[in-house]
């Protein structure tokens, strides 16, 4: 199944990219990585989360927030050519900042929804170091930010 | 002398990974590249240190904690198979992630623990690239959490 | 025009380093890649900016400083050889963490003055992908700190 079947029967659209960008490019390809920038949980022009965790933004909201990260980011990935989201064979790294209360510990729980997302449309391939961390200030005020290094083939 | 003698040297047992990773693996090979994902300073089931510095966590006892995340790493790395950490001919950068009170502004401090490690074990190629900064929320309220980027010799 | 030109163009004087760096390099190269650590804005031994935005430091200074990052950065890369600079062939990636009071959003226009700038020295091939997140703490109390991830020509 290819990469844009496999979202397809997840349920997922790849929205079109806000644009233009002024003085930062949302993917880019160095050799056979792609670095993805950091993605907010923006949908139609809002975004599905904001505040800090737990006491403004809930887990579970946070959670559909990041997989919408991810969801921007495949976007993004869409956007560089029309082929390039069937040339990405692995997803190498996410880094993900979960806007936190002090206190707060559950940013894994958070990202999880991110990490749970790419197993499911890219499979053991999806799987990826990562590194989750609580931050006390983000863009715009949503309560997360995700960035991905993906693997392309070779082919 | 191996990487696995120089570990003995030092007095550094690889501890067995806790696993199994739900959602992410803790180190994901990319060509010639190790992402090595963000370490936390378990040691047998228990954190060597948590909670923000200084107020709750001392410098000292962050330091102990820095460096044990550096071994869970190279844990990991092991635990990709029994000769890939040999494979391992330097260490490009690492991202130290600091629990911080406000105002608190000795995370390189922090930090230098790791890096001196990693020195200590892989020599001059050990030398790499440093990010490190203050949140205010990690993970299971650790007060640090390093992730690395490794390079493989290419033979 | 040559990088070299092309920042004199820009009055732009690459700084000496500081040094000796004790625990880790200001710049690592594997393979096409050079990973720039995290840098801070001194000049002339100064930091331009600190304290939290915007209670205590303004965006604009925190923009100025953001740039003094970069210009260190690439002097960090000129220290690797006399050479090196003429040899990046674009900007990967870069890291911008903010000094943030807590509510603060606008971390994308203080990393904008470094991406603005990238672009100014590199052209097309500067824009990057990028993560700018609040933190609440950094070294030394600075207000902005950046690493980046730099491309060499292969040639």
């Amino acid at each position: 199944m290819s990469i844009h079947q496999r979202l397809q029967s997840l349920g997922i659209a790849l929205p079109s990219l806000g644009g233009p960008f002024g003085t930062y490019v949302p993917a880019k390809r160095v050799g056979s990585l792609i670095f993805v920038a950091g993605q907010i949980p923006m949908k139609e022009g809002k975004s599905l989360a904001n505040g800090p965790i737990p006491s403004v933004c809930s887990i579970e909201q946070a959670r559909v927030a990041a997989r919408q990260c991810i969801i921007n980011g495949l976007a993004a990935v869409h956007a560089m050519g029309p082929d390039m989201l069937q040339k990405v064979a692995g997803v190498a790294r996410i880094g993900a900042f979960v806007l936190s209360d002090a206190g707060f510990t559950q940013q894994p729980q958070v990202a999880n929804a991110a990490s749970e997302l790419l197993i499911e449309i890219f499979g053991d391939a999806g799987k990826h170091a990562r590194v989750a961390v609580g931050v006390n200030a983000l863009p715009l005020n949503v309560s997360v930010e995700i960035e991905m290094t993906l693997m392309l083939s070779e082919g």
